[in-house]
């Protein structure tokens, strides 16, 4: 019965703002609401493009899905989590294409209506984070939700978080904050859903919380880039 | 602990099809979920635009609001219900303006976070439907989805229904399928998020649900076209 | 065969930043572009909502629209116009309701395909301006080119600018520049597609432009604000 | 002085109905227009997901772009190019993932602008097709035509055309109008801003057009057609 978030972030470079705020949502996720993370990055995974089998017929395109990559893997990690951030930069005011693979290959679990009777996305909990110089951060969010949804997935309210900026965002407190409380609202409606716990509220801002969270994401920061120094001091 | 529904639509017509849509919304919320519902046209409430009294002060936007008109009787259907249900037409893949009024009107209700400490729309559960001539249904419930989630609303699966073409709505079947679990999905959750049931899957779309939504849709239909005939034959 | 720009804003609020940069756009438009202009804020005029006789029939929906309000007045406006620049501000992610008004109210134009044989927004050139305490900008900005362009304008290079902050927008020098091209792209165009001139380049940034547009940025920010002290003292 | 459309689509499938789409569209530039095209799928080449170097310096991203793979033809071909025609498939209310890598990596074009003082892509003409089974297609659109305008492509009035339905888009007289508009004023604004011809209007529906444009539909219809058999009879 333990909650489990997978943490997919998109980011082509390892020291990049979107995989900070990964490693940050998922410190958040273990240390404050104590759940189980997994974080996936989805540039060091081979996921080729769709082929549109549902086109063809809407019982041809379901598991296992015919391009055998490494969305296998990704497709097991779905399958267990309860719940789905996403952790996106912001290319073109728009997800980049690897995560638009991603998500184009979800189409199987939510096919599984037609095979199964149910999609496999249903019920699963999603939320948004977006990370980007320049701003398009909602034309981004609202793509996803929508997508989330019309796969089955719930939304929790304040589902959403975006940093628009050169910044570090981890200066950018209410950005942090925000991080903090998608992660709080997908575990809270996770266990709502379960019947677990009953939410007594929601977007959540008291000191001892903003300090939690901000420590937590102050040692996210430092964790990626000492990791960073340790891997350039041994190639 | 009743659960109440708000059904909002803005439709010029009242023999429009997003009336005929919302009419019909409402009774299968009433007859199959057995909820009480309320039913408003924005087009028959005087509701001002906003001016913004937020940009001048965080603190400045605050109830009662200084525009004191219609809204005002809306602001209370809005604080009693648990779910609220937009039914739009899809005018320039947007809302008709009278939503959008409506919309930037509920400022104020999530504002409350900075005056209560609360937005006054969290928790609130959150479904889309929309009906027009043409397409730009996702262009509108994203844009309706992405501000409801930022007010503090929640999202269940499967929370958006959209009919795009001339025909009568009521012979669309997915459509009308769609719409009962747009209704379906948000009491579920009003009920999840209150800790009274624990939903057990979303999307209901066996023979004996399919029949009884049909048969509110057609009843729904009659009802609007008869009164119809009746306002035209007392003119 | 002058070139007549129609600059619409959409602020309650005469000190708004809406205002402001609709006032720096005339003035850009006129003193460095040397074209006409004609600026309206949405806000000073009774714009009443479409109803949509459009539904009734394809041929319902013509000059003059039966609604018969400060909108005439608008339409004169937009005929006579080459271009018209769209400054909104950032309501919910979208433009705010009279905005969405004006918008729904063009259709009439729009229509005119049917009725005429053609749009009379056909070949008119739009440039779009969005000014926000927060994102959203490329969201309202979508919705409002993928609309003109559907009711037959022309959109030129670098047609989007957008300003998301508390901060002084006559203070954001990308801004401003990107606010200057705007005007500049949408009369070159205006230009191009009556055969008056060929355009050798669009986005200008040298440093003799730049301290033009800044000068001509301040130069409107102060006869705003002078402006409003006048109007105070004269109270 | 040639004019040159690209046409780019990424359908994954080739006998799809993007490729056909694509396919008649090639046609119409060439016989009624009487432009030199150039038809790509992108699910024909290997393009590699964007790195994002221009997040290390705006000066890291420039050409030749370090990765080096089958992107290298299609900067040529967008080079060669007056306009880019995109016809994309619907996928979750968005374009498949290897057009958004196409357009990720079109940001090197665009970068130009701090390299060699000015976009690749400025005064490129776009126009936009999209081809789905179910809604979305404004979503696709909107997103596209920001993003073009943001590197500086210019957008003809009607640039956009969308079918959105299982049924065969041959016999989809409006959208095949729709998309020989599209053709047709992508040309005639290459034309205008060229020098070579001002507009006299805009969309045209005239009868002989609409035969000569149906006539080419069906003639690119057998043409995917005819090809498929034979390829299917010489395996």
């Amino acid at each position: 019965m333990d909650t489990r978030l997978l943490i997919v972030s998109a980011s082509p470079r390892p020291y990049g703002n979107s995989r900070i705020v990964a490693r940050f949502a998922s410190k958040i996720a273990r240390d404050i609401e104590n759940v189980h993370t997994y974080e996936v990055d989805l540039f060091d995974y081979r996921i080729e493009p769709c082929i549109g089998c549902v086109s063809d017929g809407v019982r041809m395109c379901k598991l296992p899905c015919v391009l055998g990559d490494d969305m296998d893997k990704l497709y097991e990690l779905v399958a267990e989590s309860d719940g789905i951030i996403f952790v996106s930069p912001i290319y073109w005011y728009n997800v980049p294409g690897p995560l638009k693979n991603f998500i184009d290959r979800l189409t199987v679990f939510e096919n599984a209506i037609f095979i199964e009777g149910r999609s496999r996305m249903e019920g699963k909990v999603a939320g948004f984070i977006v990370v980007g110089n320049d701003t398009g951060g909602i034309a981004v969010i609202q793509n996803l939700m929508v997508t989330m949804n019309s796969m089955g997935a719930a939304i929790p309210p304040w589902a959403l978080a975006y940093h628009e900026s050169d910044d570090n965002p981890i200066e950018n407190e209410n950005f942090i904050l925000d991080v903090a409380n998608v992660i709080r609202g997908v575990v809270l409606m996770v266990k709502a859903l379960k019947g677990l716990e009953k939410p007594k509220y929601w977007y959540r801002v008291d000191k001892e919380y903003k300090e939690k969270v901000m420590d937590a994401a102050e040692h996210a920061y430092r964790e990626v880039i000492d990791n960073l120094t340790y891997e350039q001091s041994n190639r």
